[in-house]
């Protein structure tokens, strides 16, 4: 029974990571914080937790997680992050980070979207953790970034095409949904029921800091730079991203074939799924999991293809991935605590 | 390893109860029947299980279920249920029916409620599935009458001041709302999502069938009959039941006695939990889970007990309890498979 | 033309208000004020009056409302309210107070739920707002307490039975359910929209500052005094209050004769509607506008009425019951502005 | 006075055609019908229009149309409006048809996408009903067809850029989302309650009838042949278009530049606001109304434009858009009855 620690469990990511983990035969959560709910029980944070797991919230200190732990996932904000990771790497825990601050190669790149980099000696090891595309870097990393949310759903949308060199790298735009569990459980006007409800709306159009992060995995699997229009949308639902991905083919292709690609592609991926035609992919598909929803279409008319993605943002987004990762960095399953059915409806 | 079979896998308890049954690890479904999608594949109706647990739907005809199933649970529509019911016995099946046909003692009620009963000698050996109540019938049962899902929340909401006398039964009145699921599948113009979002209503106002079960559990915990006004509403959300019980104290109590009365009361129950001041129960507290969230307060200036009850009313209100009942039928734990954090957010 | 003032123009009531005047034939809103947002332009709060209503917001500062106003609506948080309206009384304004200052005949009843009062002196001649029940009043007054939401559905929903002596006042519960809009434009975590999406509770349960109102109102129809237990619930949606109102009759009656009963009871009054059997009320009838649509059906079992009564929170329960209010006092038709059909769907 | 009919009054579009003639000065709705209807009273169907507009339902027959009707509104399906039209223009009424059955200068164009058409000879008479474009000819019509939803936020969004020059018409794409009523009020599985809330989902992807509608507007503001990429989507909301549409810029230009030639372009129109940096737009902004609620934006990096154009799908998507074309067709102030503000929350 490997221990884990979750530091920042009292955001959403958090306590997505604590419920999955809850039912992990092999992993238990021995050690949880949270810089503004520290010396609270969790389920007074989250009465939901009430006689199920009702555990004390330690401060976000890397010196106060117990030496027995194997790993800790970190869900912290950008910054806050890389002043832990080295502190826990130092003390021998395996790392998980959730935030973007071990995501990027190229230290340039994540100063130009982010800040400076307090521990940039770090982003050579880091492993970006996307299983299907890092996996046996990702089984030895002792740190791994696990990646954005919508970076995981259009990465993915986009490997077969990208790898096989079907498209116009140049022609990629991705116009992606989420839900509002996507933002946050921080207060804001702009996250008001009232304001989210019955809206919808584009947000950081064209400037989102989730755009660097694609780039550099596209342009690492198209072996050259690769630049793209990313538009996020809010929209008024809790869970799920569905990435619409647009491209122009570089040959006439039909959509039958292309399901084809995808499905060899993915042949060996326990979490992909590639739905047929007539079938096309629902947020709903993927909910409460770790799984990713796919379909592709040909538009003949414009010689285009279409390619739709979704995923939960919560679960494949952030917190089952990092389980995976945490699986795979522990020599288990990958799919162990993950395999599960969709919330539907 | 039990095997067990859903008859009615298509409506949205079949597949509640068949994403429960998956992860569940001394069960597996090895057979599903639907009278509408026979002859198709599970994941053509639900493109969500593809790849995950995609099966031939059979037709619903108890010949045509395997000899070495041990337990099946009916999720037909009453009346339907009870055509099939008989012959499952028979064939030596243990079953869970989950409609109405098998709940009341009285035959007299049920057709006055529901209609002309067609196996009225079942009506003597089945047993009420509401563990708290009658774990111990449960387990030596063949026949089990899954609850209602409103009557689960009003039943287990009342029970310690039923059973203690602390009320006047003459007095209660349940005011509950439901997310739309608790509605069913079948398509209406009543639950177009056009109709139902942004809309609250009541609805079979002082007329609900669920009712006569209540009373019929409400009697049998006080002694003495018992008749109450209960009000179903339709809130715009998935899941969820929030029932708001009302009853006038015969005692002068206070909010706190009644939360200790209530923890003692149901002890030994894990699937139950007594949120305390200033806590109040939240659907959210309970959703995707087998779990009874209660809250209880004393209205001082009028001398009334306020009970608050959230279940989720496809899980504890269906499939969840039924698995429950399953579990303690076939000699398992009663929690086995079901012991999993609320969905949250 | 009416010349008009918001005061507290950036909350949900204040925009309500502003929406519902701008195609008022005969009045407009010559001055906007808030706290929080004076000096900037109100489209910069709402970018949807972009082009249609973009004027300067300024300070809540009586002195600066300019001389010609003829009527000011104080749309601010209780004691905000009390410290401004006797300057706009003494400048001359006539003012209606969407706040609960001035909504007491009793300044006891208001210090023991609210605070010390600073304008006592008013509460004498403050009328209140429900033009059904006070309508001759109002077209005199000075000063108007524009009513609680909660209140205008409860009270309307029971002033025909009550009136008429038909049920055991001590029985009355009125178990409500309201949209998020009740609790305003400030950011809470409570409001946060993955904390209201699929989420159904009840809150300050038999301790409700509505309470005392609903009180005050009844007991003056019943000739006697009057304790209620009023239960109100959040309901995952924008608009919309629905009060279910459950109270023993005192005489064996039928749903047909109640019916009859409430049609006359309002025969005059052009804002209320009764359905009859089988129709039921539903939030979206009133939706959008300053309606109220009840329902009532005996429950023949128990010798209970229950009433259904449905409004628009920040329309009826707000901004538009202020409109109506203002037209009787500035001697123009009640319905002036407010005769629209409801939003649907 | 002007006399108007509604063909087609129990779906959403009638319904909120009667909802906005309701308040309009100049226009009073003396008849209605529909096909499934026919006989019963308004108010049945809508229990909301109870007391305010409860009307008989007329058959859908021509013939029933009183003679001194101005002008009929067709909200039939594509086919049932070919068969209507022909008799209610001879019979001296002007018409606006909803339906896509006049919208195609093309009836090769129209035949390929929909079917054969009955009334051909119509084509080159019938108005395409968008005002900022087509204002003139709209002013003078007898039969206007009414644009679709996502053609109206589409072709307006794009109108400056594809008349000025400024795009690579080749690239442009449009990727939409809408509000659930855009399917209409007819009962479906996939529009059942439970199936749309908390669910995202593009379909007709590459497929949807509305492509060609753009195609031939865009193609007419170009002066020469577009062929674009659309793909829509359905949000869980009742009403609003958000439509994202992507192209490559000509030339390099800013953000500033855009926003300042959308303005001057659409000086003229009431119903059309720009909304600048910082401010995007939002379906809320729109709600209710016929208001265009646009942004653009330029992505520097790959050198594209992002146009964000937002409407409500049902008012100016449908009928608000239809009463516009009313006004100019019966020599009206366009904006009569339409200058409204947005329902906001």
């Amino acid at each position: 029974m490997a221990k884990v620690a979750v530091l920042g469990a009292t955001g959403y990511t958090g306590l997505e990571l604590i419920r999955i983990l809850y039912v992990h035969p092999e992993a238990e959560v021995v050690f949880v914080s949270s810089r503004t709910h520290a010396g609270e029980r969790l389920a007074s944070v989250f009465p939901e937790l009430t006689g199920l797991f009702d555990v004390e919230v330690h401060d976000t200190d890397p010196r106060a997680v117990p030496r027995d732990v194997d790993l800790a996932f970190v869900c912290l904000p950008h910054k806050a992050a890389m002043d832990v990771v080295p502190a826990l790497l130092q003390k021998g825990l395996k790392v998980v980070d959730l935030s973007a601050d071990f995501r990027f190669r190229d230290r340039a790149v994540y100063e130009e979207w982010y800040q400076p980099h307090s521990a940039p000696d770090l982003l050579g090891e880091a492993v970006y953790g996307l299983p299907e595309i890092h996996r046996e870097k990702i089984a030895s990393a002792r740190l791994v970034a696990n990646p954005g949310c919508y970076p995981t759903s259009v990465i993915l949308g986009l490997a077969p095409l990208v790898k096989k060199g079907l498209i116009n790298t140049s022609t990629i735009i991705a116009s992606a949904a989420s839900g509002a569990t996507g933002a946050g459980r921080g207060v804001a006007q702009a996250l008001h029921f009232c304001e989210v409800n019955e809206s919808f709306r584009a947000y950081k159009v064209a400037e989102h800091r989730h755009t660097p992060e694609m780039e550099q995995e596209l342009s690492s699997l198209a072996g050259h730079g690769v630049k793209i229009t990313f538009i996020p949308h809010l929209a008024p639902m809790l869970r799920g991203i569905f990435a619409t991905i647009y491209a122009d083919l570089t040959d006439n292709m039909e959509t039958r074939d292309l399901e084809t690609l995808y499905e060899e592609f993915y042949r060996e991926d326990r979490f992909l799924r590639v739905l047929k035609q007539p079938a096309l992919p629902d947020t709903v598909h993927s909910r409460g999991t770790n799984l990713v929803t796919l379909g592709v279409r040909v538009d003949k008319r414009t010689g285009r293809v279409v390619v739709l993605s979704t995923i939960d943002n919560l679960n494949r987004g952030a917190a089952g991935q990092a389980v995976a990762n945490m699986n795979l960095m522990l020599g288990m399953d990958e799919t162990r605590g993950l395999d599960v059915l969709p919330w539907r409806p």
